[in-house]
């Protein structure tokens, strides 16, 4: 069975046909600037690796284009759209409806663009894509992921903040946290290889959004974005968790508008805000010739990671693993180092050869008479919806 | 030599006299509801304890009404203006330019009310009692004790927000930290008490406003308010942490103005929020019978404390003792009950008769073989402020 993953964004449509149960992937791709002249349109396949620039006006024009090349005669993957049995989009934002995987009825995408208010940036555009794919994708069933789902499992004295009851009750305002497809997934890795039965867990998701969640027993009973993805761990542009009432400040004696403070705290913090730069490659390079604010930046948010896991450890009154993922997660050996350096006493450990050796696959990289284990594991949130999605059929 | 120590604030000024070196308190008073027809005056010494509800228009009037007390030839403790050889204020602000006790000249004076921008509700109040203290005791050298001033031992990596630079460069947008004197006062006595050499402590003050420390050979390394002390813990009244984002939800979304969201974070959530009620007191008494608010308030709190006591044991790597104190941490058996159930992983495990047991003293509550210690003790920050004077002297 062919099952189409669909991540629609603002301006981009993110795309994997992936065979299951066979875990293949016959072809994926990326429409990137839509809405312009110069939109860029990657597709590869086992033996295709092409990028056009070309117009493409709307999400409209790229879901054709990309139902196009799959269906291509010389280039594509899949005869006629009867070959693809599902449709399995990425929804940001579930709310306190879905705590699961769902078949996308009429009821499904009113609720999602309900949900529209508490995901302004990312719902709308992911009902977008699953109008477009109903119209493309006539005979396949269309299925629904949720970022959140995964952590509707929190207790509530995990989600609920410390604000007057009817904020809560009546406009849901909570944590509902985010990344979950990832925590899911790479938690799930982690217990299985380390043929856990009973266990307590911290996945960190450190890519542009990054993300802390402790999984006890493989369920989110805590994790470090909230009402939206803004606050917890330092990001690439987002700040994570500041003062609340440095707001009032910026807006009252800075001069700034509410919106400006906004854009501030989510484009122009985080890791951007501290060193100028945003990819963490970088950042890691000019630390390396000394320079202090890149060397800061990254203490910082080692620094913050250091304090969840110790907060979820005590959470958790106990700690099995701790597991790396995402783009800095897995790659990033001096960022892991700096987390897990002067960490013996909640037990961890790292084995710095280990942790220096690079590999694309999951692999243990903490000291072997350590008390906690320390798992580097590639996250493929395509695959995890994937799999939702069989398990759903 | 006495000292008069003055807590001046925005419509009260408490006030003890101090003999030093043998730490005596030979008066102390509170005048509330300054600018009312119905001010209360108290005022306590070893023979007298008064209460009048009389007109005091201001603070000026309250300055007059304390001085006439103290040395009235009946009921006063002091024979003239002369036999106070100090006064020492309580000054909430310190910003980065006191990291230590200080006497008070034009240019310390300067400074506080440039520093009134980041407490406006506390310096301009403790500037004004400085200068009603040194036309009322014209003979007394003046000393300045900053709340902030503890804190100032933090690192960068702790107080720094991942921000744009120039915020922190040239806007002191950073944390501070709050109750200093408290959490130096506490982590001291803790110190001598457990006659420990290199120490690794988190202090946790829960009083009307609640805060939390680490403690790192007797410097503050870590603590949980920030650039104001809206932060961290949840509070009587405030929300303590929370995902910022909700501050433009509210104001987009919901339709509040920003005072008013200011106005709800700080005065109407909190314990009192989440349960109607102000005093934890109360909050006991109705969990007690059962009410579930009340309930899961008291376990927010506690989880709360929980992780900032993990994220603190991380980012010390290592823990010798936790020192609960002021009006809750003192005499809450429940909450500190609450906060130390499961935690033997980070080596904190009570014993419940030593922790149920009443006293007024410093005393462990931890059971005897546990890693990690448990104190309670008392706060007196009154007594801080006047030895800190005296140091000066
Ligand atoms: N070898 C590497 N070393 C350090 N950082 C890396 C490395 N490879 C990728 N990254 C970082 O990973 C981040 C992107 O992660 P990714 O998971 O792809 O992001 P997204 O959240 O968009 O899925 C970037 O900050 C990038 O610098
Ligand atoms: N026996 C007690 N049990 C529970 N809470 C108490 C008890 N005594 C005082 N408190 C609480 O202490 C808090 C006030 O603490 P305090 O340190 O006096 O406040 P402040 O921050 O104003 O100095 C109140 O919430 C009060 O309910």
């Amino acid at each position: 069975m062919n099952i189409l993953i669909i991540n629609a964004g603002s301006s981009s449509i993110k795309y994997q046909l992936i065979q299951m149960p066979s875990e293949l992937i016959i072809g994926k791709g990326l429409i990137e600037r839509i809405g312009s002249e110069n939109a860029t349109v990657k597709y590869k396949t086992k033996s295709v690796d092409t990028e056009e620039v070309m117009l493409i006006p709307n999400h409209s024009a790229g879901f054709k284009k990309m139902a196009t090349l799959l269906m291509d005669p010389d280039q594509g993957v899949i005869a006629n759209v009867n070959d693809i049995s599902i449709v399995a989009h990425r929804v940001v934002h579930g709310g306190n409806t879905f705590s699961d995987t769902t078949e996308i009825t009429q009821e499904v995408k009113d609720k999602i663009k309900e949900l529209s208010i508490l995901a302004p940036l990312h719902n709308p555009h992911n009902l977008e894509g699953i109008l477009l794919a109903e119209e493309a994708f006539p005979t396949a069933r269309q299925i629904a992921v949720f970022d959140t789902a995964f952590h509707q499992s929190m207790p509530v004295k995990a989600k609920k903040y410390a604000l007057p009851n009817e904020l809560y009750t009546d406009h849901r305002i909570q944590a509902f946290g985010f990344h979950g497809t990832s925590h899911k997934y790479v938690s799930e890795k982690a217990i299985s290889l380390l043929k856990l039965k009973s266990s307590k867990i911290i996945t960190i998701h450190l890519g542009h959004g990054c993300s802390i969640t402790a999984v006890r027993d493989g369920k989110s009973v805590d994790h470090s974005m909230g009402f939206t993805p803004a606050n917890g761990l330092i990001m690439g542009s987002r700040s994570g968790d500041i003062d609340h009432s440095l707001i009032f400040y910026l807006v009252n004696n800075l001069g700034y508008g509410m919106e400006e403070v906004n854009a501030l705290l989510s484009k122009k913090s985080g890791m951007l805000g501290l060193t100028g730069l945003r990819d963490l490659r970088d950042i890691e390079a000019k630390a390396k010739t000394g320079n202090k604010e890149c060397i800061l930046a990254l203490e910082m948010n080692a620094y913050r990671i250091k304090k969840y896991i110790g907060a979820y450890t005590a959470a958790m009154n106990g700690l099995d693993a701790i597991v790396f993922t995402a783009g800095i997660g897995e790659n990033s050996s001096t960022l892991r180092s700096l987390v897990c350096t002067d960490m013996d006493y909640l037990g961890i450990t790292l084995d710095p050869a280990k942790n220096e050796s690079k590999s694309s696959n999951i692999r243990e990289v903490g000291s072997t008479e350590a008390k906690v284990k320390i798992l580097v594991v590639p996250t493929n949130e395509e695959l995890e919806i994937a799999k939702q999605a069989f398990g759903l059929s």
